[in-house]
């Protein structure tokens, strides 16, 4: 039923998203005792595809879940499949766009990685590009801080970014790699095929990852403090991104 | 030396921004182990300003701070001092800017007003206005999230968030509520002496304070997820203030 390569999803949101989305969901725990609106609905969904579910004790789903907020209700899905980065690309094609892809250079934080992606679905970017090692992968708790995103979103994750990305430049992609001390991001230009690079939390984006992006940018930085949380950063980059790409329609 | 009205902050640029502030320290806790260049720096910075230090076994701050990422430092703070609605306008005034004010109506996640506190820095924002119940205070871990911003931005807390919005209408705020379904934030007009509402993590703005505002804006969501992570939103919200300000000048 539920194997070691399972990944699990937790929290109400999450799970419903799960199997609205359609994807394979190998079994269901819900909380014996909370029976409420949302339950009734995902109970329904579960008979409707056939899925199996189970209820069980609070304590079953706080271990599980390592005591996160599970709010009663969890799903074993067979480990997350990936995209290439070929998909994300013929996605872009498909709804005839300029490709418009965030690459993440070893962010370590689940739930950074968890708000870009909602980040990610909300401007409409065509994927994500992480790296296989040093990278936080697409975990329970990532599913969980995305609010679902993590079912709609393209995430390739390759062996070599740098290859990546020249791979990208060559199908006429423009990088911006977020920097401090680059140019001002909102005097710069992002709009056209264009690939975001943040840096991980504490250092950056790494020497040869740098050294290949077209232009290094910033935002304005006003205050005391020097760096702002990545997903942050990632963020309203990505959606200076979007506001320019909509007023230059 | 410290006692139970003590704030903890801890992590080691936290540490170190407090110590740089000249604020008043009572105590700090450093890991006997972890003697680094950082390290130096600080056991400079406490000898100069006289400030008690103890080398400590990492459990005792494992403990303290309930296994958070401590970064082998702890300083124990008198309670944080909050700042009165007038002094952001003061400070506004002091600057010769129109007043740039965040108003943040029950954020729960002491993450997300860290990382919101980061931001509201960045952008050269005068200062954040929370309500005195059901919101996060400034505790230990907003202050670690925070990356030391919480030591630089001034911080009101009130006890009627619509009455303190009332006021600040009399004296010519204009008052933008971020809620789904409201006016394309990028077209709207964020210059000039400007609150910012942003909503709690699952209710959005309540209903009182959302009827006295302005207007209501949204960020426009190309996606299927339906929200955005709040420190994120809000950040958002913060960064397109700050451009449009930086632009009408």
């Amino acid at each position: 039923m539920n194997n070691l390569n399972d990944e699990i999803v937790y929290g109400k949101n999450p799970v419903f998203e799960l199997l609205k989305s359609g994807k394979p969901v190998n079994k269901v725990l819900l909380l014996s005792e909370g029976s409420n609106g949302r339950n009734q609905e995902i109970l329904s969904l579960l008979q409707e595809r056939n899925i199996p579910y189970q209820f069980v004790d609070r304590q079953v789903l706080d271990r599980l879940t390592q005591r996160e907020r599970h709010q009663g209700m969890l799903a074993y899905v067979a480990a997350r499949e990936y995209a290439e980065v070929e998909d994300i690309l013929a996605l872009a094609e498909k709804r005839q766009e300029d490709p418009f892809i965030l690459m993440l250079d070893e962010i370590e934080d689940p739930h950074n990685l968890g708000a870009l992606l909602r980040t990610v679905d909300a401007v409409g970017a065509h994927g994500v590009i992480i790296p296989k090692r040093r990278s936080v992968a697409l975990t329970g708790t990532v599913a969980k801080t995305s609010a679902g995103a993590v079912e709609h979103v393209l995430v390739a994750r390759v062996s070599n970014l740098v290859q990546t990305l020249k791979d990208l430049k060559k199908k006429g992609c423009w990088v911006s790699g977020a920097e401090a001390g680059g140019s001002d991001a909102f005097k710069a230009d992002l709009t056209g095929s264009r690939v975001i690079v943040i840096g991980s939390e504490g250092k950056g984006i790494s020497r040869l990852l740098r050294e290949n992006c077209d232009e290094l940018i910033s935002l304005p930085m006003k205050g005391r403090v020097t760096s702002l949380n990545a997903s942050v950063a990632g963020s309203v980059m990505l959606y200076e991104t979007l506001r320019q790409r909509l007023r230059s329609r």
